[in-house]
């Protein structure tokens, strides 16, 4: 029941992640009118599974609040399937606050990992990199971060298709004495580490996009100002660009020559395709969905959820998590 | 004598900020011989006076290092002839952290303000905005950003010419209960001071280059994480767009026709535009060059501090730290 769009879009985006995975078993959880309304519009999604409440959480509710009185809301029921092993993912384009709140409290982090984190993938030059924290912890520690590195790097392999994904920490320069006291603890966590994790060390801002590594680990709070300065500049650039082709007959002329060459730019900037955020480290796979997205953004979450769901991360993760204890406690015996 | 590419570049950017303000009269730190040698292939640069020293701070070392071992450097010769009131403002394309902590020590902070901060302006939809700190000060407390704020007010007036800018303070949501303890404090002290600033409340990075308003205030770490990766996203889209236009024979075509609309887009994404970050709040004025300017990016650092000069920006400084302290103090009141 979440997202801009409503219902529909989301119908189509499920009917869009059919044509790929046919096996795939959807249940949608929310209005069962509505959703039924939309289902007959796709012969293939005529036996799909509906749970019906016509409680929702509202966009701006706080999480809080959510979590009080949500109780039946689409949100909720939608994570308790997981809970339950009636659903193997929960995928939704509602609050980010409530939906992090409530898997939470339903889910519980698995062992070893002690706060989950927002990942999500980036385009680079010339593949994309997973970016975690994207905003579920504003304030993070040294362990946070050595976990998230793990988790950051499981993802990396077994959705992005990397054998040996490289890790960078987020910060504001390379050399070894930058940053605060938490991102140098954990960077010498990660660098006495290296039999377990391809640590590279610190990355900046601009290493991101640049593609330096396959996973940027940061605190929330900074994974978020990146993600969105880097929505911001892409919007910025691509806005003035559109402008410029339009400005003069010339150029229109010309962009007619230029069209499909600019269509890998378009596809590699397509925010869509970048759609899905996935709150890691839950005994269960959690996807959230851009409020904004349109059925093929949709369509990508779901995706998303079905890579982790048959590539069996969370058997991966397991271990990535008894990893992570390891560098943590192999340091604090070092460190005593 | 700093920057990547030598006494050259420096001397021929000072040429080009000469052709635009004839009345300035440089003064040029460094090794006598080579600036001479340079100084010869420009006939206005004929009469230029030259402090003469060998020494320099190299490109790696440690402001610890450069505060102790460099009283004779390029670097510290140029702040002592602000200290001493021989120049109106210190131009450096060296070491950053070294600059910094020389001017620090040399200039001080003018009453009211606990710390310089790092600013510099970054282009926008439809014009351009000042962010500070860029990395000056990684943590922050709430009054440093106060500070901050009355700083790139000021900045914004005087050299940016907006009467009465707005100032937003970065933060990973725009509701009032978003972030950390430091900005809720920050923006409360603000809110409290709209008489005195017009604040705007919490941005996200997203609308740094939207435009959303003309100063944007953080600490250090954040907004250094925010401007790299700003100019990350910038050189990968435009490293993708340059790709695309040279792919096949119909780009190429095209681009013959595109190329000239092209112009404003290349103009407003000129990293040498933007070159110069001034060092705010010292007893002086200081601005720090990329080590990779041109002599175009040179002649716009020089430029920047000819603004703050000509329109008298270390008095109007003095009266925003004023009210800065007048901001604090209130909200230091109303909170006893």
């Amino acid at each position: 029941m979440g997202g801009d769009h409503g219902t529909a879009v989301i119908v189509k985006g499920i009917a869009m992640a059919m044509t790929t995975s046919p096996n795939m078993r959807p249940i949608l959880v929310g209005d069962e009118t509505l959703i039924q309304k939309e289902l007959s519009k796709y012969s293939d999604l005529q036996a799909v599974e509906i749970v019906h409440t016509t409680e929702i959480v509202p966009a701006e509710e706080k999480p809080s609040v959510a979590l009080r009185n949500g109780k039946n809301t689409s949100m909720r029921l939608a994570i308790n399937l997981v809970q339950e092993g009636k659903a193997d993912a929960a995928v939704s384009c509602g609050n980010t606050g409530a939906l992090m709140a409530m898997a939470l409290i339903a889910l519980r982090t698995i062992d070893g990992i002690d706060r989950p984190a927002l990942a999500a993938n980036l385009p680079t030059i010339d593949s994309k990199c997973c970016m975690l924290d994207l905003g579920a912890n504003i304030d993070c520690t040294a362990e946070h971060l050595v976990q998230f590195a793990l988790m950051g790097e499981t993802f990396s392999r077994v959705v992005n298709g990397n054998d040996n994904p490289s890790i960078g920490l987020l910060n504001v320069g390379a050399e070894e004495q930058k940053g605060n006291a938490v991102l140098r603890e954990a960077a010498a966590m990660l660098s006495a580490s290296k039999s377990e994790i391809n640590y590279y060390g610190f990355v900046e801002g601009n290493d991101i996009t640049m593609g330096a590594v396959d996973v940027v680990v940061s605190d929330g709070f900074s994974g978020n100002i990146a993600l969105k300065t880097a929505e911001g500049t892409a919007k910025f650039i691509t806005t003035l660009l559109r402008r410029s082709l339009k400005s003069s007959l010339m150029a229109k002329i010309g962009y007619l020559f230029v069209r499909s060459a600019l269509k890998p730019l378009r596809h590699k900037l397509n925010p869509q395709r970048y759609n899905g955020a996935v709150l890691l480290g839950l005994n269960g796979i959690v996807v959230k969905s851009h409020g904004s997205a349109t059925d093929e953004g949709v369509a990508y979450a779901i995706n998303t959820a079905l890579q982790m769901i048959n590539h069996n991360y969370m058997d991966d993760l397991i271990q990535s998590a008894a990893r992570a204890t390891l560098a943590i406690d192999r340091a604090e015996n070092g460190n005593a």
